[in-house]
């Protein structure tokens, strides 16, 4: 496999340490170094002391002398440093995000990152509930799917990229960056605020005896952290305003077949039945 | 303990059969006899090969010499039996149903079921998600929530309820019958629409790939038996209505703080996943 290069990670939480890790314990050759910065000190040794790393930047600028420059900070912040870092890359430079919302980041590497140098929006689906540093796993990275978002038509860009998710043992799937925002709004951003509202619903519920284990599940994504919800979900809020009117719009239409008799609830309940056994759940 | 006497089962669907194989696995004199009927024969014999029976009876009717009367039917079928067999008892007899729906059930015993008779609403919070006789498991029902709804202040007939619960080895919940419909259109039949409707609009999803865990936990509700949600939300349609009203209010109210900012949004979160604790989820 031709070898990343040197590598810098702006951004040493969850996901930053993680695919720090994972490239740390890649195999020789494949990385020439990891170097990492985040703006909060205490993140940046805790990524030290998990990862490892061969460097210390003292700002985002010093990763300009590396060959792949990944970007894993929070998705307001990922905006901000394509601006600042996007035009000062130079030829067979790349940048690769790891943000949970795509279309405004792929806008800013389109609009800031020049033709000659490389960019690719990404996004890794994994992580577990907990933020920071201290909760990165690599072996979460094995087998997650890592989707990529093409900034331009740039084989070369899209191959690296490509190359750094087989590194990290993780599989690409390329999309659109608003179809990527369009369908992880219904798939995840919007589900972690549904089970909130029905969370906050229950509150009232005398005991924890009337929640069978079936109803548990529907809730469950309430327990995530809510900064890292919240940021998801502000840096693709359009898309899941659009997602909760289809769902009112969705739940409003079973509220019809209800209406109109059993046959019509029960047929309407087949499908989405066969729909959820399509997304492989069970 | 004191025995409960002769038993009927009317309806030997999941919870009909199951009951009636905790009853027959019961200790000694708990039980004097296991009657059961269902309108479907295929039901009462699959029922008849798995808890065994003392007596196939040949039409509701005939459960009328029995000392305790469990209707375990859809709840469509429950309120007509129960105006059709209620006038009927006499001192002593006791009616119970398994309904998941309440407030109807309830209001058909106090017009047909005479004081001097007993009459109980329940609803044991249990079953898997296939229906049928072939699916009932008796271990489902020790320690679970089995509601219990008076239909008027009568101590004896309570205490008998109380009795057949512990006999399950259930653990009784006292609730008011509106009060229930009302927590359980919150805490299950609404859940079980949101999930088909999450189910319906992640149908697009190119790929599974998208899905983590977490959201499968969401749509999971979703591979539930149609007939059996669509029967336990038409029973309970204008509570399902209110608390799908309810969800879109909590919906926007979230959107509305994720529109004034980071902060806002991460406090309504917190007050959610506190919630989603207390309800005991992990």
């Amino acid at each position: 496999m031709i070898p990343l290069g040197r590598v810098a990670i702006l951004g040493t939480g969850q996901i930053g340490t993680m695919v720090g890790m994972a490239l740390r314990a890649a195999p020789d050759h494949a990385v020439a170094g990891v170097a990492v910065w985040d703006r909060d000190p205490a993140a940046m040794e805790a990524c030290l002391r998990r990862a490892g790393s061969d460097r210390l930047l003292k700002g985002p600028e010093e990763a300009l002398d590396s060959d792949l420059i990944i970007l894993a900070t929070p998705v307001a912040q990922i905006v901000g440093l394509v601006r600042e870092l996007g035009p000062r890359l130079a030829p067979g430079q790349l940048l690769v995000d790891t943000g949970s919302s795509k279309l405004e980041v792929v806008r800013a590497m389109q609009r800031s990152v020049p033709e000659k140098a490389g960019a690719v929006g990404g996004h890794p689906l994994c992580g577990s509930s907990e933020p920071g540093p201290w909760s990165a796993d690599p072996a979460l990275l094995k087998g997650a799917t890592f989707v990529l978002c093409p900034v331009r038509a740039d084989p070369l860009a899209l191959g690296t990229a490509r190359r750094l998710v087989e590194t990290l043992g993780s599989i690409a799937l390329e999309l659109d960056a608003g179809e990527h925002d369009r369908l992880l709004a219904r798939s995840s951003h919007l589900p972690h605020l549904v089970a909130a509202a029905l969370a906050e619903m229950s509150g009232d519920v005398p005991t924890r005896a009337l929640f069978s284990s079936g109803l548990r599940g529907a809730v469950r994504l309430a327990r995530s952290d809510p900064a890292m919800v919240a940021s998801f979900v502000r840096a693709n809020l359009e898309e899941v305003r659009a997602a909760s009117r289809e769902l009112s719009w969705q739940l409003d239409r079973l509220l019809m077949a209800a209406d109109a008799g059993e046959e019509q609830l029960v047929a309407e309940l087949e499908r989405a039945r066969l729909r959820a056994r399509q997304v492989g759940v069970n």
